[in-house]
């Protein structure tokens, strides 16, 4: 642990960390990963977690990997989407060896085998987690198709994963959407204005603002987004939205309180109000 | 269920069935898996799993995968054998594909994630094994890196795998190996004389029997698979080792009392005696 650059709330906050498949992949290449862009992010996120040992989960978007696995699925085969569960341990391999590359001890979970999916809530086996936050590895999470109380497989998705840490652990937890996108839009297509503050007992304000403005076709995924944070952040959460970039020099500041951030970063924050000075 | 077809003993006993990764993989050559070979293995497999739903967990060697894998490891490097979760998901999703194939509700799950070593002992999250069984759903298990009490990552081959089942169920467990010999040779190299019982409290008189012959070094790994066996055994299960071959028309006497086997079939069983007429 470096002194040189202390972070006031690093030994307080766990941080889920999720880098969008977007951003180290083309969606429209069959398991494309831009492993030149990925290798920069992994230096970044690396940074973060041997900062951060044991306080921080990495989640891996999808990507082409995942969106490619199930974009044609049998509606006949109630397994069929074990496929994403292939893709995606395939994206986190390849975040796992370049975070061990640069130092992190990073190990990726098939989250299909440690977590159930009961009346479409997902129920973790939190044991192996548990003890590599214990130990201080990184664990790599990512999309999966997890088995229902159904006995079929279904789809749960990236946005989603972060919810599975809520529960575990019992320090404030700061979500974070690497995305390509500085936020959520609010003045249209090709605006950066991006909505600073979304109350999460008050979500249908943001999609209403997110309708009007046409940006949901804009940030594609968005509107999933929103559904999952706000829905985190009434768990407890604090979640942030902003763009992901390889070319910034450290990815420290997340680990801060928001108000200590550089000033030219945008973000949309979803939390309840009252812990909006976090 | 076809009735055409009655086995006696198939309600009642539940079948762990490894098959080794020398039947299907070239050991010498990396990544190697011989997929015509092993697609002709899983048409087996699948014609006893689709007869014995939720009553079967399948194990697959780790073969050139595998081997590959561990054999130099850093020793500086705790979590060095990383490197085995994912080959292994390889194997495990080459015959999770095969046996999905061939009409197999089939379904690969990464031990890693799902299971601890304490003080060398595996210790299962049953919660996804557990359903998938409820469901019909064929487990297609492998060796792994296990994340140790001390925070490493050991080597957790698929030897082991099969006792992480024992206490799952409440039936009569049979654990069957298919190797390339056809059980443990007492006549020395080149012969095909098989010892065809141990008795799992008196382990020691089969390995030095195996020492006295040499049998050890033709059957590569048999010491370490007797040394497994015969645990389980002594844990309740009775285990049985004999040749796998692609050419058989069915392996569903694997589901049968011994007694009624066909007369060719060599084996080497070991259980505890009062069990051997079950």
């Amino acid at each position: 642990m470096t002194l040189a650059n202390p972070v006031s709330r690093a030994d307080e906050t766990f941080l889920v960390l999720k880098v969008g498949g977007s951003l180290v992949s083309d969606k429209r290449r069959a398991r494309n990963i831009d492993t030149a862009v990925l290798e920069r992010y992994a230096k970044l996120v690396a940074d973060l977690a041997v900062e951060h040992p044991g306080r921080m989960v990495f989640v891996a978007g999808g990507g082409a990997f995942g969106h490619g696995a199930v974009r044609d699925l049998d509606e006949n085969d109630p397994l069929a989407a074990l496929v994403l569960t292939e893709a995606t341990f395939a994206v986190k391999w390849a975040w796992t060896t370049a975070l061990r590359d640069n130092g992190v001890r990073a190990m990726p979970l098939q989250l299909a085998a440690t977590c159930l999916l009961d009346a479409d809530r997902a129920v973790l086996q939190p044991g192996v987690l548990r003890r590599a936050l214990d130990k201080g590895i990184l664990p790599v999470l990512s999309g999966d198709s997890l088995l229902t109380d159904d006995g079929d497989l279904r789809v749960f998705g990236s946005d989603r994963v972060p919810g599975i840490v809520l529960g575990q652990v019992s320090t404030p937890i700061r979500i974070v959407t690497l995305t390509d996108v500085p936020g959520v839009l609010t003045g249209g297509p090709g605006s950066d204005d991006v909505l600073p503050y979304i109350d999460p007992d008050l979500p249908e304000a943001a999609f209403a603002h997110l309708w009007d403005n046409s940006a949901w076709d804009t940030s594609g995924s968005m509107g999933g987004k929103i559904h999952e944070l706000t829905e985190f952040a009434r768990r407890g959460a604090e979640c942030l939205i902003l763009r992901g970039t390889p070319d910034v020099a450290s990815l420290r500041f997340l680990l801060s309180p928001v108000a200590e951030w550089p000033a030219d970063i945008s973000y949309t924050r979803i939390a309840r109000s009252e812990e909006r000075d976090r």
